[in-house]
């Protein structure tokens, strides 16, 4: 049995004639030999919507309710495509994550997928050629709806192909991974493949095409991803374990506001440093760029985070020094985060040196690496500038 | 544990607004010591804009997904109830069919309920004051969500409540049941009390306060049924198994778009008729009133139908009487039905000479009866004199 699983985003099942495109498309890989499993997104905005209302009645909504109300979109749109194939003559049956048993966490809003049982799915190929299943949703142990957290259908569909040992094509507006974010760098080349490892990074750093969690799961169970645009017939990436291209870096990652925060001439006791990680990770907060520097005999540490979470991080801080005054505690907002990234720098030299020439001009804030990534932080008035040298010095 | 049932419409409900209110209502009710079972409709038109979405895709959905897609509507505001009740600190759960197990039939869009397992709500009581719960909706054997047919949620109510022994409360934009339809005879007066039987011939003949398979569900059960107004503190209707005020004639229902049917001189051959009804009886069409009359050795058969289903039934006697212009056919469309209803009619004589004395004035096309009912269908033009003269006379 030929198995593949696609996934639809939410700006591909945004309104019932895409419905009926995406109908027609399915019906011709099936028509090719194919069984599908097609994970959905909901329609467009109505997630948003349904937080929306949400919201309305509740600044902070019961988790385990607002996951029973999120996931009825994922169940609008898969009954919806499962009509449209049905329609076209295509014997297809929707299933939600009860149905389907994607059995997750309890951790509502976002859940871990824990298992899925596929023999199901395997059953039901015997009479239907298209199984349609909502993603973004799972169930827990007492039987509650869960949700994958933002993004979640991604997930929903590469656990669905490890379950299955089936290829996972990831179909949305965006027609594959670039060098570089084509907004800011017009010449970005598309690539044909990006390894796993890569694309974690990338992910992670703003790359808006695959969420994470999808990612770490197709390494694992080692299975191949391909992303291309929805309505196009352009080729577009597949995200795979080795690189047969291997350039030394493959592409360049650019994320705005975030905030460096420094800490200096402070103790050199690194108790006193988990404490202030432990005190900031305890509120939910993400550090990410970390530098910490003993010079003479006192630590500075410097750190980003995202501006809208400088409050919350800030209010950590004073809860764990608590004399903060005798700290120099500096805040700078509204900087820009580059990052090259390639598998090949770990068996490559002189990564750093190019890197550090082709930003010669621009002050740096802060720098961070990774064995395949180098980032560094800018005033966001020179990031266009670092871009253009970034891309010209790594042919990106 | 004082268990309530209750259960609130879609106007009840059709906006966050309306869902807070609920829940301060819902709330008085536990912190006078009670447990609640709320069971909702969708959200004001969410039911009929999901069956626009599919009928853009398929003028004929399949069955199956199209009760995947009407499920959500009440998933959506079971939830959003929930989230209200947990936002005024009254513990609360929401739980759709699968959840509540409501096992259903299999027959999607019109399933009937087999059975519920009242023991998982009695163990959430435990824990929770209210369990909120999709109305509409049901699961079968085989783990499909079905539906029980447009006004199913009423349905879904009284189960629960006979599932649960406790009596069950209906709210809606009605404020209860009255003598006949104000629109028609603003002097109506709203019943204190009606029987389970004098509402099932009434909801039949259009009183859209209750949807019937509710009524015969209560009335097997015998659930105190309580139909009243949702943002109102006016008292509302009792539906019980006797009367104890037991007027005569209790209700005068009216029904517009009234086909008349005549088929006379046919030959005194009962297998005939047989014929006839089963061939409509398979198209899924519903006669309403039937009177045959059997004069001079040749039988005249007449019946009502609603008017927008003539032409089926046209083709359905076609299909049946194949030389059809042997037989003197005719329909008349446009009448309406009037009929009284009472238990009391079963143990009192002269209604009917009554009724026919009140009516002496109007043509009357047909009659029918039974124990606690008599019907009549007049051209819609006489209607509103026949409502006025029958509720002078029964003093309705």
């Amino acid at each position: 049995m030929n198995i593949v699983v696609q996934k639809f985003g939410g700006s591909s099942v945004a309104d019932t004639d895409k419905i009926k495109k995406i109908a027609e498309r399915i019906r011709s890989r099936v028509l090719q030999g194919n069984k599908l499993v097609v994970v959905t997104s909901a329609m467009g905005k109505t997630t948003d919507n349904l937080i929306k209302l949400a919201k309305e009645i509740s600044p902070k909504p019961e988790p385990r309710e607002l996951d029973m109300l999120l996931t009825t979109g994922e169940q609008i749109s898969i009954s919806l495509l499962a009509i449209a194939l049905n329609e076209v003559n295509i014997k297809s049956k929707s299933l939600n994550a009860f149905q389907a048993e994607i059995m997750t966490t309890g951790d509502f809003n976002e859940a871990r997928i824990k298992n899925i049982k596929s023999q199901k799915i395997f059953d039901l190929f015997e009479e239907y050629d298209v199984i349609t299943i909502a993603g973004f949703q799972g169930i827990n142990e007492e039987g509650d709806l869960t949700t994958l957290g933002r993004g979640g259908s991604d997930t929903s569909a590469v656990a669905l192909a490890a379950a299955l040992k089936a290829p996972c094509e990831i179909y949305s507006d965006v027609d594959g991974i670039y060098t570089c974010d084509p907004r800011l760098h017009p010449n970005a080349k598309k690539l044909k493949f990006v390894t796993y490892d890569e694309m974690l990074e990338m992910a992670s750093l703003g790359a808006k095409v695959l969420h994470s969690r999808s990612v770490e799961i197709a390494k694992k169970f080692d299975i191949t991803l391909y992303c291309a645009a929805t309505f196009s017939e352009v080729e577009g990436t597949y995200i795979v374990k080795d690189n047969i291209e291997q350039p030394v870096v493959t592409g360049l990652s650019v994320m705005d506001n975030q905030t460096q925060v420094t800490l200096s001439r402070l103790p050199e006791d690194y108790t006193f440093i988990h404490k202030i990680f432990s005190n900031v990770a305890e509120e939910g907060l993400n550090v990410d760029m970390i530098s910490i520097i003993d010079d003479d005999n006192s630590l500075t540490v410097s750190f980003s985070i995202i501006d809208e979470s400088k409050e919350d991080v800030e209010s950590a801080l004073h809860h764990s020094l608590k004399d903060l005054e005798k700290w120099n505690l500096t805040y700078h907002p509204g900087y820009s985060k580059l990052s090259i990234v390639g598998v090949g720098m770990r068996s490559s030299s002189g990564v750093a040196s190019k890197f550090f020439g082709a930003l010669q001009q621009i002050p740096i804030k802060l720098v961070t690496t990774s064995e395949i990534k180098i980032s560094c932080l800018v005033e966001t008035s020179f990031k266009q500038q670092a871009v253009e040298a970034l891309t010209k010095a790594f042919d990106l």
